[in-house]
């Protein structure tokens, strides 16, 4: 079995519904359709006077985060309260493995007080895949993040993104700029763009920061950058993960910004009307310079927002895939 | 425009209803009075089994402290739970921060997530008007306290507590002791004394601790506390901030309160009915002594209780005015 | 009046029921019963689909934890949380005492927030009794363990186990191994143990880990394993409480797990229907063997599950009593 159909079979219940959401590689066409749709759902009802709805009302969302992301954490939170969840945060490092706990006995502690979903954002890769593996049936996982490996919801969210602002994916180029290397959301939205039919997906940066195999997942690889934006509709710029990388990889953050940041002179050469997506936090006068991302081309606030919706579309939809299987 | 008129232009929506609350300063008797009113509201249900209303169901409240306050902030989020909204807690210094954002992108994120209203705790005088005049339409401010600047709500709940228990303000002689000038509660409570029309507003303390420009603000100084104490309804004990004084400012702890803390014989030179409130945490034996804190004549327990009762008030006044203009 | 009487006072309404849960001293087999079949209802409603009931809602819980235990304190967040309670996490340590405060102001500003219920985690034996005879009349104050008094909740969480799984007490041996001295657990289940009529409770731990007078509380002493648990329906193993043993007591941990660890060998001589017990986190391999901890004939995760429910009776059945006083 390949990899994919592998993490379709976690995925997946018997009916071909979401029951985790852990990786988009092996997700079909019509699942991140019906993921997109139902995230708009969430976009209209979050202009609503009252923003809450009681899909997930006497379930319980554990947030077990092992490494630090307050803003991943707090869409997270939100996302499960307006869905009117009971929401319990923990904060791995701190608690019971000071004790002597293992990682394992820590979920079978949490999964015995009935908690229906585990958020987990986790430093190494493919954690939540394990956790998914070994979980009780019933209990939904949701990967926030894992390691280098993907971090779906930030894909799915700007799928969202893209599609609420520029339409059909078919007609659409896509330029995704920089540290692609360490970017585990680059996998997921190279995954995500190809599953939906983009036109053409270009990855853009340094030899250093591509991986070498990058052009096997079906993308034009481009080193320099007024090449890779020429007429694209969509730019997805990466955060500089500058704590995750080796000293040896780049001169210096100036360097980055002089060859791949994005500065209104170089967003000249893509389409008139394309936008420009970050998934933040910015780094101001490193990736982008800060006329383009307060700009009117830039979708970087919206993203937040549709963060939220596309975390409780997943949310809502793998609890309910838990329940019907 | 005047620094009053400029704070009414940015708390006030056009029907002059709060949409947001800053500082006392500017804010009409009327208004004040109306807080006043909702607050006694608030306490009277929280002496109910049930004390929980849906005014903010459905609205997200983020908790936005910048500096450690566990007191204030949990009676804020004691407040918006039994007003049904969801609470985001969130310790800025831990977060985002520390990947490079800035103050201003953690904002725009934070309201990008549709959230309702900021709770602000801030040790810059100004912040949370800065954030206010920067925040999308729709999104309420709350000053939990800047800098050396306001902590209306403190202010308020005090107002509360004096009326409910002295009554009308006109026949009221109200005097403030302590260290004035590192106080953001007292220039708060002289500025809602004055407007509720008290009597007579004294404040009482060491030369060094008295801002040269307080008379301007319609105070009678006193030095001598026997002498400022004489007759009043009602004491207002201030906190000696210890971790904001440089060392030159006063001899001693003990030499302070030999001088301006409130024993049982200096109280009795007071209206025999006086009360005694104090903002809390209170230092024992440093500005009160615990006979007379924990006396028949003292509120400060009271004040707590009313304080959550007050901030129900403001918060639910100023998400009202928000989606009504 | 002797200690029991005393305890049963401060714990019991005038009608007998409840109104704080601090020790099993003194508490009859009624109400002991009373509990069970409250937690007995609230395990199956954890099997539901919305595993929330509105038996608190409008009250508010305030977790009072003076020294850190994630596991306990998630197992009473939720516990409040699915009785629809708001509840306020505080972390004492880091919050107002570090200004000055005492615990009893600290406690009174609680109280005076309208605060419901307080579940109190404190190192020193004797906290959550002290608080509970000077709270104000209306707040519950559950003990969550203190020093090395008690730990009622987690007793009757046991008790809960062992009857849902072997039935009636009174044809029941039981077996509590380890370190007695040291356990806050061991003390409330042998009160809970004897209350409820069980045949025969022995403990078995070496002589340095057993208390001198524990044979007046009405148990049979091992100093043998093997000795211990022949014939036993039910073996509740204690945690080595590394933390809280002085160098002296025992020459190691892999001298303890030679002598008293639990594994398979040792399990065979109890009855062939046994059930192992443990209050987690489990030290695999320093108390019992990975194979017995999760083999067929332990209830660790099921215990864990119980707990919540456990918590919620006492819980509910406390703020009840509180309120019909």
């Amino acid at each position: 079995m390949n990899q994919s159909s592998y993490a379709t079979q976690v995925q997946l219940n018997e009916q071909g519904q979401l029951r985790h959401f852990l990786t988009l590689e092996g997700l079909s066409r019509e699942l991140l359709t019906e993921i997109l749709n139902t995230a708009d759902s969430f976009v209209d009802m979050s202009a609503q006077s009252v923003k809450k709805v009681p899909l997930l009302r006497g379930k319980t969302v554990v947030n077990l985060f092992f490494e630090n992301s307050t803003r991943t954490r707090s869409t997270f939170e939100l996302a499960a309260k307006r869905l009117s969840a009971d929401v319990l945060n923990l904060d791995i490092k701190t608690s019971a493995t000071s004790k002597g706990e293992t990682l394992r006995d820590t979920l079978w502690n949490l999964e015995a007080m009935a908690s229906d979903m585990f958020v987990v954002r986790h430093p190494d890769s493919g954690a939540a895949h394990f956790i998914a593996e070994h979980v009780t049936p019933g209990v939904a996982i949701i990967n926030a993040g894992d390691g280098r490996h993907a971090h779906p919801t930030q894909a799915m969210l700007d799928m969202v993104t893209i599609r609420r602002h520029k339409g059909d994916f078919s007609r659409l180029k896509v330029a995704i700029v920089g540290d692609i290397l360490h970017s585990r959301v680059a996998r997921s939205q190279i995954h995500a763009l190809n599953t939906l039919g983009a036109a053409e997906v270009r990855v853009v940066g340094p030899k250093t920061l591509l991986p070498k195999t990058i052009e096997s997942l079906g993308v034009k690889v481009y080193y320099d950058l007024a090449a890779g934006l020429r007429d694209v509709d969509v730019i997805v710029m990466l955060r500089l993960q500058t704590e995750r990388m080796a000293s040896a990889f780049l001169p210096s953050q100036g360097e980055f910004y002089k060859l791949y940041g994005l500065s209104r002179e170089r967003l000249a050469v893509a389409h008139p009307e394309a936008i420009v997506m970050h998934p933040g936090p910015i780094n101001r006068g490193v990736e982008i310079e800060s006329e383009v991302a307060d700009g009117c081309q830039s979708m970087i606030l919206k993203q937040v927002g549709y963060g939220v919706a596309t975390r409780m579309a997943v949310m809502s939809m793998a609890m309910s895939g838990q329940t019907t299987q």
